[in-house]
């Protein structure tokens, strides 16, 4: 294989086995994602995506382009549009503006080489696009995710009677549609982890609505109640979907010393928990922690998105701690991309070379063989997602 | 040297020097260790021992060769039972089968290129082999430790007085045959190390000792306590015995975030316990605050035994992570091998390749003599074991 | 460039552009140093200060040179003293002896490449030099901070009316010098991070000073109290100051788990303190979480000095993990050296030649332009604490 025929993920790395850039450049399965933009979107608006902590505007002394998640789309998305790669941020912007947001996503998306799609519709809808339109533009199909504290949010907004709360909510898990493929809490950034996780009874859970309603008034519902969130969860374990928790990384709303995996332990150590899969999402900087949980529970997968993304350069480095404790059948991809596309297509360059290097090194030394490190690419990048929730596709 | 004279811990290795390599080639003490098999065991069961965290049996949708340290057995162990490296994990079961266990630990023991194992007979004994059993196999002498918490449940289960019950521990203690070199606590399975270090009087060990029998009745005792854990550690002490802590990674009963090492600065901190060697196990994924503990503290060492097994290929990111904060003189070689004779093998094998890597960039580099190298490796690999456990082989 | 024009700190290392090599050589601004000392020291003295952690004599079973910071010493600092890199410890120690400590500091200081120090005069000033000294030995001009800690501790030495504190200590503050630029906090050794954070009453202060003044009585006093400690980060803060706090690695006074900068999110999330620039010293082992805070608060930078000099040749990877989340704005140089000049010398080669090995990879894989990672090295070596602290210099 000549340099030129390369895939863009395996530019510059030396040594990466034909067989293994094969494997990786098969198709992924992203089990976690959002949908891009809808529309035109400012600079400002940009570069504040470009930091997933911070809420507010990017300082006058600097541009967020100035960080490894920065440099990493001007290195790998500009490309995709027609401009060199490391094109300075100004030449970026301008030709993205140019190109307008569609063109764009249609150049971004189907480049992430990703086949399957699972959408989380929860976060900030009005700002982002509907799946369906993730699946045109990508031409992808698309399954989705059912956010556990927006389904109470919604029923509490609906003028539920609380009395009716506890069926309402297990009713609308049961009428799911067949695109629904699994459930997600944001605990993270309602309480964090250290809670009671046995799971309430109903009368508990009708007080606590009660309260709920009466503190709410008419302003829109905000859930953050633990108890709540416990119904939640066990209900969707009920239902039997799989449940994604959103774990670390993340704005500063949440207290990130509260969302250390190891505080679930007493949610995932519960029999009912068991019969589900239970998926810890980027997880960083408890990627170990999160890792060792994969290795204890035989039912928690977890995955490394998000923190792969602004880890930029480094995320061969998170890619790599990845990959200590857990098995090899507990591991997931995910981008966790929201709003620019290049997110979309970051997440999988950014994986599939952080594999690369990482593997190719192990094959070269002599500690892995090839077929193995193949095997791995596989399971991780696509057939351990489909078998946790069902695939067909 | 030619590449086929490199010992196997070597083999793809660039460029490590000769001196280093005989420095690694040297044998090792290793300072935590349990003995192999006693006898046959099922595929089933060795699987569950490629899984430090679960209890639960490998679920049919993968096989727990896919792991780190699957794959790690089936690239050191296979050569060594006649096999290709990496021969698959159905070829090595039948191999195993064929051979036997005591013709596989009489293969990969001595292969471990050990001079002497500090072992602790405490866990599960009717599974594995006794010490004796390890020695004749391995070829290799023997010291053991003495575990705190079993001490005290044998204690109860005597039926001994709650009165008599701090003389007789003490008792014990200092009756240990001359093969006992140090006590091991596994207090971090018991109530993890958030807890009151302060030495309890002998009357308040009375009045515990009386509730816990009266709790325990006719089962079999298991100790709990944290007044009873810091009363074995503080007899310990006075006793002039190392103490072993099992700290970080472990099977799921315990709750890792309460064995961060860090919660032991209380206990630490007292006089009475800085006049004895402390001793920190495996320690991942909190091997650098440890580190940070055998910088500050001139009684403490530590080791990354385990987490070295289970990382695999991944262990030279570990071992590389461990040699920072501490003194290279508070730092030892353990294993913490227990059941396959696979990991008391692999153990070395991976600490000697992970040092040879690491090592040998930096004499390459420049940043250490060739001569610095070969000194820390004896150390790290014998010396100061020795030293703290006044080894005399 | 030919190999004999390296810069020490790029020596050994493969490919490292001469463009990254001239952008590491230029001047640094060390934005938290103390001075060195100011007379002889004896060799256990000098031992002593390459552990941090301890405040033990080392024991006569090692000498502290047997550490990564004491391989570095010999490393780095024999050369400029006229000996061999790797010089033995007794010979480093001869020649060092011979030398004399002033001799010493005019050889390591002005090689530090240094252009600007930012001096923390407050601590052990007896044992070492006045700010004034090192500015003469290094050839190099020098700010200032204030310790808050320290001057509530001359306020109440001074025999000060309870009353009257709060206005004195603004007084002091408001009062400063223009050598002071900053403020630092070091609250992680006196009570930690997870304290009450709000700005206290001025009556809420004059209480526990009268409290504080009560239990000193004729004593050297020394504020631990959570509630002046707040009072004096919003007087800092009020006063305009960019306000320094000691985070991580420290001696063992300190309960390390509770000096995780996520314990300041209480902090760092009020408005009245996001109007001045917050700085993250070493933070070390918790560096990533420092990044994550300097990712989500715009006022937010942080370093990992000191944890770079006794990582010794771990540097490149300590450095290699500050560089993930936090953008390259938010982000400083700092040695955090006190006492021996070697650690002024160490921070600076250690950085430079961790900087060099990482981003020469970024760059010659092609994850990098060039250019980029110029800018990203005179920000952090230089620009950004021009900014924060607004140096002319």
């Amino acid at each position: 294989m000549s340099a030129g025929d390369l895939p863009a993920f395996a530019t510059g790395l030396a040594g990466v086995p034909g067989e293994l850039i094969d494997a990786l450049s098969a198709p992924l399965v992203d089990h976690h994602v959002h949908t891009s933009f809808a529309g035109p979107v400012a600079r400002a608006e940009f570069e504040e995506c470009l930091n997933e902590g911070s809420p507010e505007p990017v300082p006058a002394y600097m541009t967020q382009f100035d960080s490894q998640i920065g440099f990493a789309v001007r290195r790998w998305c500009a490309p995709l549009l027609g401009l060199e790669p490391h094109a300075s941020a100004d030449d970026y912007w301008a030709r993205r503006t140019e190109l307008g947001e569609e063109a764009v996503a249609r150049a971004l998306l189907p480049a992430a080489g990703v086949r399957h799609w699972i959408v989380d519709p929860g976060y900030a809808g009005d700002r982002v696009a509907p799946t369906a339109t993730l699946a045109d533009w990508s031409g992808t199909p698309c399954s989705e995710l059912i956010r556990l504290e927006t389904l109470g949010e919604e029923l509490l907004a609906s003028g539920i009677a609380a009395d009716d709360y506890p069926a309402a909510f297990r009713a609308r898990l049961a009428e799911r549609g067949p695109q629904v493929v699994g459930a997600k809490s944001i605990v993270a950034y309602r309480c964090g982890f250290d809670l009671d996780w046995s799971a309430p009874s109903d009368a508990a859970v009708r007080a606590e609505v009660r309260a709920w309603a009466a503190a709410t008034g008419a302003a829109t519902p905000r859930m953050a109640s633990p108890l709540l969130s416990a119904f939640g969860v066990h209900a969707a374990a009920e239902a039997g979907l799989p449940i994604q928790f959103h774990v670390g990384l993340g704005d500063r709303d949440l207290d990130l010393h509260r969302v250390d995996p190891m505080l679930l332990l007493g949610l995932l150590r519960q029999p009912a928990i068991q019969r589900v899969p239970v998926l810890l999402l980027h997880c960083y900087p408890f990627h170990r922690q999160a890792g060792y949980l994969a290795q204890a529970f035989t039912n928690v997968s977890f995955d490394v998105g998000l923190a792969v993304n602004y880890a930029g350069a480094r995320s061969v480095e998170v890619v790599a701690e990845s990959l200590e404790m857990a098995p090899f059948a507990r591991q997931l991809y995910s981008s966790d991309a929201w709003g620019p596309p290049e997110f979309h297509l970051l997440g999988s360059v950014l994986w599939r070379r952080g594999m690369a290097r990482v593997l190719a090194r192990w094959v070269r030394e002599g500690d892995w063989g090839v077929a193995d490190a193949v095997r791995v690419v596989r399971m991780i990048g696509s057939s351990n997602a489909e078998r946790v929730y069902r695939l067909t596709t």
